[in-house]
């Protein structure tokens, strides 16, 4: 059974809690990391969830922290949903490999921090993404299946790929226009996977707003590549260990927009920084881009809600 | 004054030692990590350091291993050296960023292992560089400069970013196509820096061979961006801790050639497949790729040997 937990603090002390009606039951035990909680909390929490609640809080009276402690390895995936390959000008049928890049784990924030935009940055964007919380060490090639799965995936989160497009496209710099402190905020809750949950991570729905508008909205049915076979591919060239956090891709509806491939093309021919310029001040004029004081909204849950992530919710801020 | 340590394996159990006159002294203590080591372990290097030898075995007697150990986070900087970024058509005087990507720790490799070529690979290149191995906690934007860099930087040894450049050039994947099993050699050598060995990070020697032919040479003189710099560039988006590893560029003369800027537009005017069909097709005439069963020898030193990172020797094998 799909059990939901969260990371809080209250009164200076980090607990892992059961949310259970929308209540939170504090876990036995102390858990400094994730992989901690993973390894001694989730038996903790799967004897207390059957048995009936008590002495429970309401979210309102603590302080959600990432359900991911750092460091930790955030692996993540570029155009990985169907409409949005194609919005970039990419045929998802053909696609025949996955395209992996990392955050630095400092981007990990807590689901309700404010994303501080650092001075410099312009084209500040979002990307709501199905994260996979790791359970087990990886340090060899290995064949993940949908049937063992849940052997590798501990739980699912919501991540924000938070990405300074004035940085990530103009210097071919993912790793840096998308790590900056406050860039990954992850949680509320990580949903921890029975076997007989795995058919939910197909038909998760995954919606973004920006000021109550819908920016992003989409089916994990969508996804090109399903998390087993992201996970045996990414085998054979990274180790995982528990806690670590695999985000699988962001549908369509970011504020970057590509250009045609025959605008590219004539974009080539320019001089690289004449190009960028071009770039930056087309991107500009959308009124797309992440503001001060816009505030990003994020859910992730099954239609029937027998997975509900929680929701995230992130002002923006100058820093 | 700078002491060389290794981190080597004499029946069944693993060691550091204290490396003098080419011969291996044990450090009392056990260290599971290079974060151990260097919390613990550098002392009593310093005290074996300050009296005479005694009870030394030879390299050839004991098995090294890099003395990073894993997991870790490998930050690496493109094309850092000045030569090199003029042969990619960039100019070293216009540069006003670092670029930064990552490799996954599952890369790093003893110094003397084999480079296992994956089967599908056909352009396999080698990039010497001075790795620099992080000394302590960074995890807020903290500035670096030349005086305080000894405590940051507690240690150098050599690295070789091994790369999939059809990997990394047509898919664009830098983390995949650097991150393969043995695709990062680190080693033999950890140099243990002190406050007044700094000035030699400036005048490094850095030499590479395939079978015995020079294919890069060049000094971190030449480092476009330093250390202290680059470090504090990188802190503003990523933490970090100790026995992690930055890889600072490397020198001209990797197989990989870049087309000149005129070639390069009138390539972007072709469909992306024809165009990476294309790039493998020239790359793969050039001789300069490695081979199974190549031989590569790195060094890092000071023209006056009082920093003497000692050699890499890395076979290629498939695998």
């Amino acid at each position: 059974m799909a059990l939901h937990v969260l990371r809080f603090r209250r009164s200076e002390s980090e607990s892992w809690g059961l949310v259970r009606d929308g209540r939170i039951q504090a876990i036995p035990g102390s858990y400094v990391t994730t992989a901690e909680f993973l390894a001694r909390g989730v038996a903790r929490a799967r004897d207390l969830a059957g048995r009936p609640a008590e002495a429970s809080c309401s979210p309102a009276e603590v302080e959600i922290l990432s359900p991911v402690t750092t460091p930790c390895r955030v692996i993540c995936l570029g155009a990985n949903y169907r409409q949005h390959m194609i919005d970039v000008g990419m045929d998802p049928d053909a696609k025949t490999f996955n395209m992996f890049f990392t955050k630095s784990s400092a981007s990990v924030a807590p689901p309700h921090t404010e994303v501080r935009r650092p001075a410099h940055v312009r084209l500040l964007d979002y990307e709501i993404e199905l994260a996979l919380v790791i359970g087990r060490d990886v340090t060899v090639k290995t064949e993940v299946t949908r049937e063992n799965l849940h052997e590798y995936v501990a739980g699912i989160t919501i991540a924000n790929d938070v990405s300074a497009r004035d940085i990530q496209i103009p210097q071919t710099q993912f790793f840096k226009g998308k790590s900056y402190r406050t860039f990954c905020p992850l949680g509320p809750y990580l949903c921890l996977l029975d076997r007989d949950d795995a058919p939910y991570l197909d038909r998760l729905e995954l919606t973004l707003l920006v000021n109550g508008e819908v920016r992003q909205h989409d089916t994990t049915a969508n996804l090109v590549f399903k998390p087993a076979e992201t996970l045996s591919e990414l085998s054979d060239f990274s180790d995982l260990s528990p806690g670590d956090v695999l985000l699988t891709g962001t549908p369509a509806g970011c504020a970057l927009t590509v250009p045609s491939p025959l605008l590219a093309r004539v974009a080539g021919l320019l001089p690289e920084a004449k190009k960028w310029e071009l770039f930056k001040k087309a991107q500009g004029r959308s009124p797309r881009y992440l503001k001060d004081n816009d505030v990003i909204r994020s859910t992730i849950k099954s239609p029937d809600r027998h997975i509900d992530l929680g929701e995230q919710v992130n002002r923006v801020a100058a820093r």
